[in-house]
């Protein structure tokens, strides 16, 4: 069954990656397409001003882009990140970051990506970044 | 001394950034318009391939883009990341990564600024990824 | 009264760039914070294999950019393209390609904007192109 | 002889290319793994404040960019892009733009380029853009 297929390598892919665990990243919902995650803004995640560090939010993005696009691909392949981008729209000060990517175009061998992330603290919530990612469809490796 | 004061920036953004530190990120040498950095590949730093994550990779390129971007501010400023968009060349399964991050243009409000970044094992280096970033220059706040 | 003005501002920057006079873009709608044109595809507009050009979805997604960003500044102040980055989704053999700017954030020196590019022939539209666009807000040159 | 396939591939594209032509865009010189273009700045490639229009930049970046990844594929192949960044660094008010196109990785599915833009008028020149870029290498088409 190949929908079942695809929805194991999402869920792979978040519990195997250390370094995603290392931030804490944690996959909320996905489907045919799309992805949901949050990371907790741990002081560990921070820069030198006490926001969140471009390249947290950078991960957290890219990965549930990969997240999407491996909801995409048939079963025995797999994705891997050719290029992101990445806007940094407003200071990321909260608590929580989530993230919501949706797959713009599944080819056979590119996915198009784009990527939502959006701050929370205890009283409000504001789009923070927004990235655009092509991801390629590779073959997947036994592990 | 406007020079002096753009050098201590730069080593402040490494010294003061915790997520950078928590990455094992390193300022090996800088100067006005460029900055050079390392990251050990550590087993935390790797995603479900064993390969560094994208997101680390990302992390290195947009802090090094920010070194260099430091260096050629005047005194009172700070920048901070615009955009960044990351090419990701070859898989990176080396034990190291060095990038290297030189300005294109530094103007008054935003500056310009593109990095390598190269994987080493023990026999051999390759390029692979490549940064191109935007920066903005803000008033330094107080801390 | 802001509004009037950002709104001849819009006006102002198709009526006035000889280039996207050239490639027949045309303005058909637009309001506070968003942008539509279209440009009709014209044989001087094609690459080797009769395809729209990337090089013209390009200018068409980088000028609605641009005309819905002009949408968000105050009176006196123009927009100029800091950096665009388009992924080409489909190859865009249609008659038509029409483009929406969205702006993603207006702030005082930065404005974020994204757009998409649809191609349309007699039977069937298609989404070809995705932009993520920044621009910054300049001080409008006396003409 | 792939490398003389290679090589007509690039004169092609420049020759076959409509749009291209329309922009007055030259090719002046190419080697494997390099292209370089100019392109006269005529008073319809300009916007309103009779600059160089983003538009006519990123077609000669983009284009440039497509003969240095053209140069590399094998016979019976072509390219296509996938995605284009261009930052714009300073505006282009000369009378020539010249393009330098460089490819930092030729794969056997995907090729990325960097490509330089830069301005000249009587007594000066001034880089005013530089372009990021991934291309895939399809199957080229009988004509």
């Amino acid at each position: 069954m190949r929908r079942e297929a695809n929805f194991n390598l999402v869920k792979e892919i978040f519990e195997k990656a250390a370094f995603v665990r290392a931030l804490g990243i944690e996959l909320t919902s996905f489907g045919k397409g799309w992805c949901e995650t949050q990371m907790p803004l741990s002081p560990s995640l921070r820069q030198q001003h006490g926001l969140a560090h471009a390249g947290a939010i950078m991960t957290l993005a890219d990965h549930t882009c990969g997240g999407a696009a491996a909801s995409e691909v048939p079963e025995g392949r797999d994705v891997i990140t050719v290029e992101n981008k990445v806007s940094f729209l407003r200071p990321a000060s909260g608590d929580l970051l989530t993230c919501r990517a949706e797959v713009l175009r599944a080819g056979k061998s590119l996915v198009f990506v784009e990527a939502t992330v959006t701050g929370h603290n205890q009283s409000e919530s504001a789009l923070i970044a927004k990235a655009s990612s092509t991801l390629a469809v590779i073959e997947r490796s036994k592990s």
